[in-house]
Order: structure tokens, then sequence, then C-alpha cells
């Protein structure tokens, strides 16, 4: 069925419930990043592929707002759709509500799913629509009639990490969690996000590709901890270990029916970013209380034996990607045919060596020239294209492994680099240099660390539209909260966090440069001024130096990069081949 | 009658009341910084002075919330009150909802005066408490009857301020509100600020000493405009001005009962953190939208008018200061006595001869040596202390004139300066000249330029607590909105906006440094990553370069500062005497 088609017969459908305009999105129940097919009903509609994007159809429009990693990718995905592209990353770009406060009239319509729209979304759209005097549905779901081979709910089998992993046993965790709600005055806590379940209970599952997080909830109350799965989806061992530890297994489908019997007094912590609507109204009787994520806040300051295992992870996983350096620049000087695709494909497979190897962390981003400066593009048989020895080629990548997750970003030169490309390489590496060598005290947030880095940038008039770095789970999700690094993030950034740092530079048609390494929060030094921190660097993957214009690079970067290079040898060159380590040994050479 | 005593009478009344805790704020009915002396409840009940401080009392305990520019003088205020510090600004230091909902009984009832409490605090307080089990209630004044001798609400009266300093005349101004209105899709809009409706109705009042804004509301709709204010308060050619603009004059008290009779379907446009609580309820029955403050937004980005008559207040008031100088160095040079005291006098009498003179912006911050670390002492006959030819002197004021306000701080040697405070100058110096030199692009937002502004101290390993910039009324109040350049600032620093940089470095019992320059936001350039912006400095008065260690100031903000003051010594000297010049000559001199 054509784009068009699927607009004639959505506005049909919303001609028969009288919705003006609907909201159409990709989430699903949990506000994953990552979701399962079944909840990709924006893909389905637009067929615009990513992980941002929502449409907006009335009788007579239809929109897609997309953040700027998309804007290339959607812009050639919506031609001749006649769906307008809405550059929501730009200046003077109205939000969804915005529009709609605009553009609808008094007594109209809109209408959204309110099982996979999360509290917070549904409340700021209610908050902009309702005085404006539209009406809200939030309890048809369009596209379940239209999409005839939507594909079912998943039901991937979970499997248990050992605490010689995770390092805190599930009754450990458990009380910490009480302990929080003790502080909270809180009786029950609805763990909504799936990766909060994960990491409660030290499990995993596969219902997701390339995401460890199966669809699960968990609630815990001061006597009791229940987990709602699919039961099919649980192993004995599963089924054994969480009966030990005293927890109540039920169907995913039954945590609605819990929450509706609640008593009247429970005082329920809601997280409204990580709740769904529905969810959020079958809890309603309670005494709700939207506060911070326990378990988020939790998960975010890893253990010494998460910090351990993650070390190892990265030093493994750096080693991965030399291997796979070797491979392609041999591959292409002795004139084999290698795309990004194909490039991709061996990546993976480098990885999969690594003992403890589960799967990539995401779909990895192989941009070759003009490709880098789609600043998320994601390869497919369609996109593909043949990597050759002339410009730059950006790769962001990593490996979820038993112990640890990655994510390493790396650009790298294929042929001569230009000037330019010099430049604009020797600035990004510049600013996350500045970050990696810099203290901060106590408190400081993601914002502040965010407008550091992108000083140097600034500098030259260069800047980047996507955030400058990210929290990451530990064998968990890629990205994970609550702390970030960008304009608006107010989370003090703490002890024992695991943070990317990834600043960019992208030149459309021509070529795009990041570069990203994983770090972890550490105490610098105690002053008058209090405490101050730093950050200790994790990734060990070689920094090429062939891309630098080495008038940009200020002497103490000079150094650590020197020295940066120096580990990197040191670290991965005792599990490389004797011709890896050649390779490795020039690429590390000091500047 | 003494604060122990005070507090005797408090709790008595608590009990007859049956109120458990009572939250005791200086806070007016229009959340003011600056508030007139009826409103000082805390003030009077604590003995402690300063714009931040909240009493919460309880049967068996007592707490003062204040922010780190009061830590000492606070501590001091309350020694032998039995009322505890609560060091706000500190981490892990639980905010009053914190504090209450831990240590208050379930069952038990909180009060707050809902009449000086914006909606956004009495929200954010309800939003916790609740929850936690506590009642609310908003309706009672305890302090009213224990303070015998309350001033009554003052009676000031206004003065109109003239389109040619204006740059936009009433007219325009209710055009661009409605305007706005109609964007937002809002029938009403109530002026919660007073310096909103002086901003929107180009007039000034005096109630409140130093503060250009009388005790007022504006309330707009698509087709009136209600004034309320005190008759008493318009002088005829007030009253006559604003009738030809079409103004309807009602007396201050009559708001609430205009807001009850609106009719349920008026969207009203209501800021809570400008509007109070009483208000917000008595307009309950209507359409209520939180949103932004248009006239804030409107008035934050200056016209060109404001900003050439500002560009020279700032040069009158540069003049003023050197003038003050050459006072201070002379008389104790002459072996006079010289106090903070008698200093902040005379530095008010030099403003007070440039044409122009309304009053001083603040109270002036004159630190000597130690009193220099308290980040915003006030001195008073009680803390008055000699300044001698010794320590450094750190000199924060400024002055509200009819063609702009000002806020300029500077610190000085009175001698030798040591090692430690030049080298805690040029640390200071050079991040706010960091701030000046900087480029940013368009969206860039304070918590991001409040990272760049540090950057330096921290690599020194030092830091301040306070924010790093405010916005500036034009005539109007020294600290306005939305922007500002702080750690959780998101707003994005727009173009015509006008704000302060103003590091610090403070060392409790040695001396205390800030310095503080105004800013205005221009355009830098336009390339391939977007508009950038710059800061265009506005403050003329040198920097003194007898403190700078030069070793730790790199080249560029060298050039920076020695063109700086050969710019201050051009743009000041016209205005000095032949002494003031020579002075100024040698002070300005390049290094």
């Amino acid at each position: 069925m054509q784009v068009s088609e699927k607009l004639s017969q959505l506005r049909a459908a919303m001609a028969s419930e009288s919705i003006d305009a609907a909201i159409v999105g990709n989430t699903d129940p949990h506000n994953n990043e990552y979701v399962a097919p079944r909840w990709r009903c924006r893909e389905w509609l637009a067929e615009m592929k990513g992980s941002n994007g929502t449409v907006v159809v009335t009788a007579d429009w239809a929109g897609l707002w997309t953040d700027s990693r998309y804007y290339q990718s959607a812009e050639e995905a919506l031609e001749g759709t006649g769906i307008e592209l809405m550059r929501m990353s730009d200046i003077g770009v109205p939000s969804i509500a915005e529009w709609l406060k605009k553009n609808c009239k008094e007594g109209e319509t809109v209408s959204f799913n309110g099982t996979n729209t999360c509290l917070k979304q549904a409340k700021a759209w209610i908050k902009t629509l309702k005085p404006a005097g539209l009406e809200i549905r939030s309890d048809i779901d369009f596209i379940e009639p239209l999409w005839t081979d939507r594909p079912a709910a998943p039901k991937g089998e979970l499997y248990l990490v050992g605490d010689e992993l995770t390092g805190q046993s599930i009754e450990s965790k458990i009380s910490a969690v009480r302990e929080k709600m003790a502080d909270e005055k809180v009786d029950a806590y609805l763990l909504g996000r799936t990766d909060e379940s994960c990491w409660l209970l030290n499990f995993r599952g596969t219902d997701i590709l390339n995401q460890p997080t199966p669809y699960c909830h968990t609630l815990v109350t001061t006597d009791e901890v229940m987990f709602f799965i699919d039961s099919d989806k649980l192993t004995d061992e599963a089924t054994e270990k969480f009966t030990a530890a005293g927890i109540t297994l039920r169907d995913y489908d039954e945590v609605e029916g819990v929450l509706e019997k609640l008593s009247s007094d429970t005082r329920l912590l809601i997280v409204p970013h990580y709740l769904n609507y529905q969810l959020a109204k079958a809890s309603e009787q309670c005494i709700q209380i939207e506060g911070r994520p326990i378990a988020t806040d939790l998960k975010a300051v890893k253990n010494a034996t998460e910090v351990k295992h993650l070390k190892q992870s990265l030093i493994d996983d750096g080693a991965a990607m030399v291997r796979f350096y070797v491979w392609l620049y041999k591959s292409l000087k002795a004139g084999e045919k290698v795309t990004e695709l194909s490039a991709s494909k061996k990546l993976e497979a480098c990885r999969a060596e690594v003992p403890g190897y589960r799967h990539v962390s995401f779909e990895s981003i192989m941009g070759y020239g003009p490709d880098g400066a789609l600043n998320h593009y994601s390869v497919d048989e369609e996109s593909d294209k043949p990597v050759s020895l002339e410009n730059i080629f950006l790769i962001d990548s990593g490996g979820n492994y038993a112990h640890g997750t990655t994510d390493t970003t790396r650009t790298i030169p294929m042929g001569e680099p230009t000037q330019e490309q010099k430049e604009d390489y020797t600035s990004v590496l510049s600013s996350m240099i500045e970050l990696l060598i810099l203290q901060f005290p106590e408190g400081t947030t993601g914002a502040q660390l965010d407008g550091v880095c992108r000083l140097n940038l600034w500098k030259q008039a260069r800047n980047f539209k996507h955030g400058t770095g990210h929290g990451v789970g530990f064998g968990l999700e890629v990205h994970e909260g609550p702390q970030n690094i960008s304009g608006v993030n107010a989370e003090h950034m703490k002890l024992g966090m695991i943070t990317t740092i990834e600043p960019g530079c992208y030149r459309p048609g021509k070529h795009g440069i990041r570069i990203e390494n994983m770090v972890h929060t550490v105490v610098s030094q105690e002053t008058d001024f209090g405490r101050f921190f730093k950050f200790e660097n994790l990734t060990f993957c070689p920094l090429n130096v062939d891309l630098i214009e080495p008038s940009l690079l200020p002497a103490e970067h000079t150094e650590w990069l020197n020295n940066y290079n120096a580990e990197v040898f040191e670290k991965l060159s005792p599990l490389l081949s004797e011709e890896e380590t050649e390779w490795l040994k020039h690429e590390c050479r000091a500047i």
C-alpha cells in the first residue's frame, strides 16, 4: 500500500470517528527508544525510519516532526508522499501542540493513542490543546485496523545475569529501592521503563532487536514485588530465581487490572516520562505522586564491579575495532569491493568474536563521505554505497556484551584528507579533549559541560545540532538517563555515572565528523571551593592523527592525545595479531 | 521584642489554629525581589536581612533557608535565636518541602500565606506535601496580628516616562501584547509582575526603596486594558495620559473582584511565578492557561532607542565611579577616615550628579577585605568597617537613571596585593573576558554560557556559588528575566537582550573578588552552521591592572583588556576633571 493510500484510509477512519487531527508516533507502551516492529506505527504510515518522528494528519494536511539527525533521510523518505517535513531542531518551527493550536478550530478533536504515549507527553499536549478549545481523545488506535499485516507483540525469552557481573543482588537492589521509597513516603512504585526492571531483577531480554529489555513492568510495594511479563518468556531457571527472591510473577497484560485495584489511599510513585497514559489513568484512584525515577537514579551510578567489567569490555571492543580497521584498509588496497553495509557486517563480526558478545548496542552508523553528514545515518540495502580510498569515514558503533555496553565513534581518513576536513576534525577532537581534561565542581550540570565542550567549535564558527553526550547502561541500553550533556540538561553529573562525549561537525554533501569516547565520573580533588570531579576515560580505540591540523591543537591537547594513543597501544596490542599490532603501532604514533 | 518571643507568640497562634508548621517568607503579592517594608515578614520574625530567606516554624523547631550569598550574615543574625540556618545552595540540604515531608507526620497541617506566595511556589509545596498526607492552609496571615507596628502599604506617586526614552508608545506596546495573546489564543492576560505594568504603560513608581515599580496589576483583554493602582498614586498628568490611551483605571484591591467576575469561558493567561496564589484562586472559574510572560519576553528584547540611551547611561555611570575612585584614594592617602558606609554614600553622591539620576539600582555592596567574601554583603551602621590602604575592595553598585539601569562590579587594590589575590583576580577577569570575546550560535542557553564562563576558574580548582549573570531592565529592575546565565537556565540568549557577566572568587575571612560588566546580544556572523551571536560590551569603567598576574592572562585576553581600558579612557575622560583624567590615564595604562 502506498503512503498516499494509507493516509486516505486513515482520513476515512478519522472522519467516521469525527477526529479532526490524529497524532501517530513510533512509541511503545514504555516510551522505549528502540521499539519492537509492532509499535512502529509512524514508520508504517509514513515509511520513514529513525528513532524520532511523529506524524500529524488532518483532513487536508499531513506533517512529520523529526530532529536534525533525520532531516536528510526524512526528506528523501517523504518525497512525493504529500507529508510535509517539520524540522523540529530549527528555531521558529512550531511544536506539534503549537501547530495544532494554531491550525485547528475551536471545538475540533485531536486524537492520540494513550497506550503508546507517555503521561508526560500526553499531559503536555492536553495542557496546550484543551485551553485552546480543542477536544482530546486517547482511546483510539487508528493504525490497528489499517495495518493488516501488523506484527504481533514479541515473545523473546529472557535470561538472567549473575551477581558477579552486576555487583549487586536482586534482594539488595529491592532494599535500596524501598529505602528511597520510604524517603519519598510512597507505598508503591511502578517501574515503567523496561530497563529499570532489567536492572532491578538482574535479567535481560530478547524482544527487541539490539535492545536487551523485554516488554515488562515491575510494581514494588512495601511488602511485595510484582513482575509483569508474559510467562512464555520465562525459563525455568528464571522462574526459580525470581520465586526464590520472593517475587510474584504475573502476565504482562495484568498490570492494568492490578493498578485499577490498588486502594485509594495507596501512595503510588509514577514517573510521567516512563509510564503510558493508559496506565496512569488506570491508577487514577490512588494518590499519584509524580517523582523521580528511583530505579533510573540508582542504576545510573555504577558500582565498582560494573565499572571493572565495563573497562574490560571497552578494551575488548577497541581491539575488535582495530581488527576491523586493518581488514578495511587491507581489503580496499587489495581492490576488493567494500560497501557501508559490508563494512557494517564485518565490524559486527569482529565484535562477535569477543567472549560475552550479545549483539550490537545499536544499528551501526557507517557514514562514508557525504553520508557522514547525515547525523545518525543508518545504512540499509537501499542506501548502501561503496567505500573507497578517497573521502573520510564516520563510524559510530558499539557492542552489547555481558560485561558492558559500548558506544564509540571514530572518523578515519580513507585517502588524503582535505584542509577543511583536517580543520573540522581537529576542532572536534579538541572539543572532546577539553571535557576529558576538565575538572568541574560537584553539582555541575550537563548543560554547563555542554557549553565547555562546544566552546572550541564556536570560536571557529562551527557547531553541531545534536547533544554532546548521554548516559550508558551497564549491559543495558546505550542511551539512559537521568544525565546527559546538552544545552538544557539540569541534572548534576554524579560520581559513578557513565556518559559519552561526542561532539561533531557536519558539512552536508561533503563529509561528517564525530568523535566519541565513554567516560566515568570520578573525584579530581577537594579544595576550599568544595569537591571537584573529572572524567576518567574508558574508551580505548586509536584516535587518527593523519586528520589532525597540528597548528589548531593546543599543546595540552596534543600531550593528552599522545598519551592516549600510547595507552591505546599498550592496552590493545596484547589482544591483536602481529599484523594488527603493527598497524596499531603506526596509527598510535606520537605527533 | 526578641526573636525568641516572636517565635513563642507565633507558636501560640499556630496552636490555636491547629497548624503544625508555618512557612514565613519575605515575598510580596507580586513576587518582587525587593519588597516594601510591609511585606518583610521573615525579616521581622528572624531579624535576618537579605533578598532571600524563608523561615519554617514548627512546635519545637525553626529553620531559615537562604542561599550562599547570605550564609555568613544569616549565621551572625541567627546566633542565639534558636533558628537553624539551612544552607540551601549546598548539596544534600533538603528543600523546605523535602524537610516538611520528612519531619511532619501524616495528617499534620502546613500553612503559608497565599496572598504573598506565588502560584508556582504554592503548587510546588502542595505537590510535595499533599501526597505525603499533609494538609495545607493558605488563608492565614499569622504575622499581621503579632507585628503590631507593621508598616502600611506604601503610597508612592508614579511618574511617566516619555516615548523618546522608551522608544515605543503605550499603544504600540499594547498592540504587541495583543498580537502575542492572539498567537496564544487567550482572551485575557494578567500582568502579575509590577515591572511588566511599568514597561507596558511607560511609567515608574516610588513605592519601594531603590525599586521603580509601584504595587499594581494590569489586565489586558482583547478590548480593554484595566490598570489596578491606588488612585492617590496617580498624578493628573498620569490619569490624563492613561485615559487618553483608553486605559481603565481601577483601585489596586479591585483586581481580585474583577478576576472573580471573569466569565467561565475566558481564556486567561497566567504566569505562575508572577501571580500570587490568592489571585490564581480568584480566577479559578476561567480557563486558566499557564504560559510564558508575554510582557517580560517583549521587555527583555530592548529596542534601538533603549540601547542608545543605556549606552550613554553606562558612560555617565563609569565617569561617576572614576570620580569616586579618585576621592577614595585621595581621602585615604590624606589620612581621612573612610568606612564602607561613608564610601557607599560618596559613591551615591557621585552618581547623583549625573543628569537623569533617580536612585541607586540596589543597595551598594561595599566589601572591604574579608567583607568582600560575603557574596552580597550590604553594609549598614552595625556592620560598617573602616577602609584602609591594605586589602582589596569589592564594589558592586549601580544607578537607576532615566536613560538606563546600570550594574557594575569592580575589585580594586587598596595596598600591595598578595600573590593569592592577584591569582584570584586574574582568574576571575579571564573568566569574564572569555564571554566577552565569545561567539555562540543562535539558540545557546544561559546554562551553556555559564559553563564557558566558569571553565577558566574550574581549571584552577576555583568556583563561585552564585549565578554568572542576569537580565537588566531599562530604567527598571536591576534583575529581570527571562534569561540569566546559570547552571540550570534553559532560555535562549536572544538578540537585543541586556545581561550582566559577573564571575567571582571568594575566600572567607580573607577577601572577595567579583568583576561585572553589562552586555548586549548582537549578531557576530552568519555561517553554514547558522547565525552566531556575540556580546557587545556596554560597561565602561576601568579594570584595574595592578591586581593582574600577567602570566595567568592569555595573550588574547590581555589584548582585549588593553583595548578595553583604552576605550574606557577615551569615553570617560571628556566627562572628567583634569585630576580625574590623570588618574584614569594611569589606571588605564596598557600591560
